[in-house]
């Protein structure tokens, strides 16, 4: 698979992934945060499409400093693929903690992406239901995403498309125009969007992501087809810096059979 | 490594663990929760030996229906290992989600535990530091813990130890004997203990899952040896359903290089 996606055969593919672990799980209901956002309109949509729309809970959860932009474009989604949603307010939470002390916007931003997770697995376990990742493959290689927050989740449909192609996706799902073509943000404070803070575009990003990951393109070669050295180095360094956000904790060995080093899929173990 | 330890030797390759991973990472403190119970105090004091009891900080967050004693408990381990400790009430936030809604003490437990979570990595962006882990191997086999919570961390020293290999370390350590030698509990609700809830002691289910998991002996060995089948069958049930607590979320593949599936490691990546 390119850059340039058949979307109906992802589609397929995707549909099919989602019944068929959920059922598997012995589940038949997913829940998912949406945004208002691209990423989680088309998790949203794939999961209406392979559990029927009943059975899908978008979870919508602004922040009083959210724009209130992102909750219509939610609301827009949820009531397009008929799906069952709900707003809840996460103020409460986030600023009786952070009453009386001094802190960054990112952590802010943090602390209100690990509440929304908190709150879709409360959802999961009410329901019950699984929730359903929406963080796409460029967000997960550059680790821009909270780890524990918006990266939690039992199962990701999008997890293997680039934000490029994710968009490719949308627009054959016919989500809403609004939705495909407003800048990216993950909307942690007023203004902002990916672009400005990353520094980059996603056209761009995507392209050197995928000759490095996907194609095995040496470094210097990635240089050679036209990309700023500095921009590539760049790229590699947030791949590499971002690791630790893409495996489960760190176990010191001590016995033959460590969780998850020796002792990790239910297929090797024969009882 | 039997379930007879040499504590010695145990904490001297924890402790180089520690001190070499935080390290490497590029910090030199360590943020973990300490609840008053023995596997906290464990991980606490293998990280002030590692680091200095100065780069430690353990964080107490009780709720108002947590066991007062779990609180002290936890003061008294800080004051021994002379580490720094904070106390952040978790009510407030708790209760805020909860107001209005019918919940189970399970919901309201796990809820709790991702509280926590989110209030040990925000302490860590703020220091900074990382997060060190609490869960034993026995919890981490039954999947006895929560998801994205309390089995949260940035690296876990004691995740390769079962709970009865962990009460020896403790001793050796010197840790308080009233933490040592009280009942386990999450103190999820009053006068909750694990082997209660658990319905088995912690003594035998080490023994079964030390035969299965680690000895790989046949069910019908372990049965043979003594193990009521019903008793041991439930223990591979537990862990054979909690195995997704211990994975990374499920990507759905679509390219050649799918993280966590054909991208794992730095190390598979020349760049």
């Amino acid at each position: 698979m390119g850059l340039e996606i058949n979307p109906a055969l992802v589609e397929r593919v995707l549909v099919a992934f989602l019944r068929e672990e959920i059922t598997k799980a012995g589940f038949h209901r997913g829940v998912l945060g949406l945004s208002g956002g691209i990423d989680s309109a088309v998790s949203a949509a794939l999961a209406a499409r392979a559990l029927g729309p009943e059975n899908v809970w978008g979870i919508i959860m602004p922040h009083r400093s959210s724009n209130p932009e992102s909750r219509e474009h939610a609301e827009l989604v949820a009531r397009q693929l008929g799906i069952r949603s709900e707003v809840i307010d996460i103020s409460p939470q986030i600023d009786a903690y952070f009453q009386g002390r001094q802190c960054t916007n990112v952590r802010r931003g943090n602390k209100m992406s690990r509440e929304r997770m908190s709150v879709l697995y409360d959802y999961s376990a009410e329901l019950p239901a699984l929730v359903v990742g929406t963080s796409n493959k460029t967000e997960l290689l550059l680790g821009y995403g909270t780890l524990f927050g918006d990266m939690a989740s039992a199962l990701n449909p999008v997890g293997d498309l680039y934000k490029t192609q994710l968009r490719q996706l949308a627009r054959h799902l016919g989500l809403p125009r609004e939705v495909i073509e407003k800048l990216p943000t993950a909307d942690l404070w007023v203004g902002q969007t990916d672009e400005d803070e990353l520094g980059f575009s996603y056209e761009e990003v995507d392209r050197v992501l995928y000759m490095l990951v996907d194609q095995r393109t040496r470094r210097d070669e990635v240089v050679a087809a036209g990309f700023e050295e500095a921009f590539v180095n760049r790229v590699i360094l947030m791949v590499k810096r971002s690791h630790f956000k893409r495996r489960i904790p760190v176990i010191a060995k001590l016995s033959d059979r460590t969780v998850d080093r020796d002792f990790r899929y239910s297929r090797d173990w024969g009882t």
